[in-house]
């Protein structure tokens, strides 16, 4: 539907590529760039995607900020997870409208935003973090991005146990993965998944192996290279510089019946 | 919610990581495999996870199909889009629950299904293809995923225009994205976006060009690589074999004032 | 210089880039293929880069095998190393005319060649292996090659130790290379390079770890992913399949004082 | 052979990876870092791979710079041509000792250096360079890397002709190697190798073009992505930066016979 921006609605001021500024707009207030001043008042009322022009009449772009826009504009306090992981953590999880998705830990609430957009009407995540002040910035980063309703934000220790049966996936992001294996196996549904996102291929190794021990299968560990084109004509090539790695992301799923996948695993059948 | 298997419902039968058959649980019917058969039957008011043993005493797992499974197993016509980028389609275009999205041409329904998948339960996608067989395809596939309540078949030439309007996304898998260029502009609503894929660097040239001359900003082009990992104590390593291109996705945003960006780009003002 | 063909000499017989052939030229002796049959004497006193018809008229050309052409088409019993990673080992160990290079295991010869072909026509490649039919099979690829007179095949373990002193280089394509580095510290001159190639981490992880402990510096580890391009008017794109993973090469220096860089890892100065 | 450092010699001073420093031993003469100063006359008739201590109290190590050390210290006035693709150059074109092989254009000398080093020592590289300060920029370069006695720099202009004839192979760096294959085509022996590294697509497109106009056959394009890994028990991982891209490299071997290739694309025979 074609809308019209509001007061206290965001919205991500474009330049070009590489500058892009996500502003509230709110009354008698102006944003200030080296490229002069915008009254963002002006904005209420227009639709998005309206050009607004600086007092250095610079033209800028009111777009309407997506998830994408929201996650790398977070207020942060660690680094976040990549948009290209977390669309593949989303897709390859089975994670859409509706399910209930286990957390740990929220950090800045980058992938909890995005599990949170994805989960939206119905769906709930549970978001573990020990750490008070990343609740907080979370909780901020989740207002600003309109999905705070779907999350419940927990101050427990996720290493410690899951408090949600029969979810229908368990999301990991943090130090040592493989010592919540246990406890994601008990708060999964049957058939359910599990992620982790690792840095390094030792948490990876150590995840997998807990992963075989606690009766999961479909085990499988990707990564994800993204580069981007430059396309200008006569002038068209990758660009120089790429994230060569963010982390590595191990997907399994849950069965039902303990032994048997450490039976198979240790070929004693 | 902890789910039992019904009559009618898929399972995705899973032996190890490259043999799984989707398969539809029916009575008095049996799957067979090179492994013995199996009894569908027997499946109805268990558990998803729980293990089914075959005639020739192997065991197999019944999990419940995932978007991926789905879009692994839709029955095919031409290539598919690769799930990794069907995940970045999504995911960088702001995609989600409740959106209205164009796609065309539908093909076999693969980035149809995804599309579907994310968008319930209230949004829609209107998918346009105009050969005939492929959209019967594209319905089975639909049906099958449980998501062609948020779908319109339409037996239409995206090139000649596209009827809805104010859309938030148009997506764009065909020949020639550039011809459609001109009508996405015209559906998106202001600051949507619009996204394309296609496998050869010379259609991305065509279209990026055709996107500077209709307003559109925030154009980037990227591709992305995804590579599976063989995690085995004392073996770990990428695997050897991988795919090196499936295709460039090109994303970019509506704005509203036409004459912008091509005057921007010229250089004239 | 301009060189004709004479009798005894290789020729690569090219059709298309996926169908060559390393042949022998020889008298009364005729090359078959599935596009008809070559009489090979007529090549005699031609030039290199002559086309020759098939008794079918198809046409193919005489080429100068290249090293990349005689490692490519190797008689085989491992797998070989790729040319792109040998060509980093070589490049990034300053190996060049006139090196002396301990290189182990020797398998069919693949790298042995690539080492002969650029030590020459001073230099010497020390080869170590244990397996008399591989040394039997690389002595074949040597000579095809005309690199034999640079090469010493050796049928010695090279975790029992290495025999030469002072050597500029020691190249280690096998299992355990970490077994090998003491000998490789003792036979390499200060300064010298000590390179390994292995496709598994955990391999790397134990040879870097026996790097740091026998005062080697400069350590670093690299892969190559190679990708080829399709390049045809209108269908330009990278190649649809690609290798994913061959190996990981480790490269590390000699430095003169084994006790100085274990403390120094160990931060104990 | 272990070597002596000789007054005049250049060593590369090691102290982690990220700082080397590539210097000129000369006596009564120090060299300054932000870890102290190092007199390096000290070094004279010391081994290579000896430790020096700085006034600071920090060890350096006195390695032997390899070709690689000297491309990566290259005085420079543009962007060098990358070592990864260096190799590549060298090992898929067949070129090695003795080989005869034009270059252009010379830029700063990085390629140049490393051709040089693989044709001696009596091959040699005739590089064509009309920049009068880029002539003077790799004429030093050439010089400090002991390589300019297997190197003939012309102050020619490549586009307009190339002298040499018979020669192995032509290896084109600059911004049109186009206009320059029917020279090639002219300057290279029969199953001669035309080597194009360029940073654009659209410069392959214009090349592969020209290539198959001027009867060239196995014409081949690919890229070369090298990723580094961090070994460190624990966190062992690839390194978050990698360059995306360098370029692309462009194979071809030269046929007698003009029409052929021409007739055989054009699908007329």
């Amino acid at each position: 539907m074609s809308q019209t921006i509001s007061e206290g609605d965001h919205v991500l001021l474009y330049l070009d590529r590489r500058r892009t500024y996500l502003v509230k707009v709110e009354k008698e207030k102006s944003f200030h760039t080296h490229k002069g001043f915008i009254q963002l008042e002006e904005l209420i009322g227009k639709e998005y995607g309206t050009g607004i022009t600086s007092s250095m009449d610079i033209e800028f772009v009111a777009l309407e900020p997506t998830l994408r826009n929201y996650v790398f504009k977070m207020l942060r306090k660690t680094q976040i997870t990549y948009p290209k992981d977390i669309a593949l953590i989303i897709m390859f999880s089975g994670i859409g409208p509706g399910s209930r998705v286990v957390e740990a830990g929220t950090g800045t609430g980058a992938l909890t935003t995005a599990l949170a957009f994805y989960v939206r009407p119905e769906g709930c995540v549970y978001s573990y973090e020990i750490r008070q002040e990343f609740r907080e910035t979370a909780s901020k980063n989740l207002e600003r991005a309109n999905v705070s309703g779907n999350v419940k934000l927990k101050n427990k220790d996720v290493t410690e146990g899951i408090d949600e049966q029969d979810v229908d996936a368990v999301v990991l992001d943090l130090a040592t993965p493989w010592l919540v294996v246990p406890h994601a196996c008990s708060a999964l549904k049957g058939s359910g998944t599990i992620v982790s996102f690792s840095p390094t291929i030792d948490q990876v190794m150590k995840t997998v192996e807990a992963l075989r021990e606690n009766a999961f299968v479909s085990i499988e560990t990707v990564e994800c290279l993204m580069r981007r084109m430059q396309v200008v004509k006569g002038r068209t090539r990758p660009e120089t510089l790429m994230t060569g790695h963010s982390g590595y992301i191990t997907f399994a799923r849950k069965t039902l019946g303990k032994e048997r996948s450490e039976d198979k695993h240790a070929g004693k059948r």
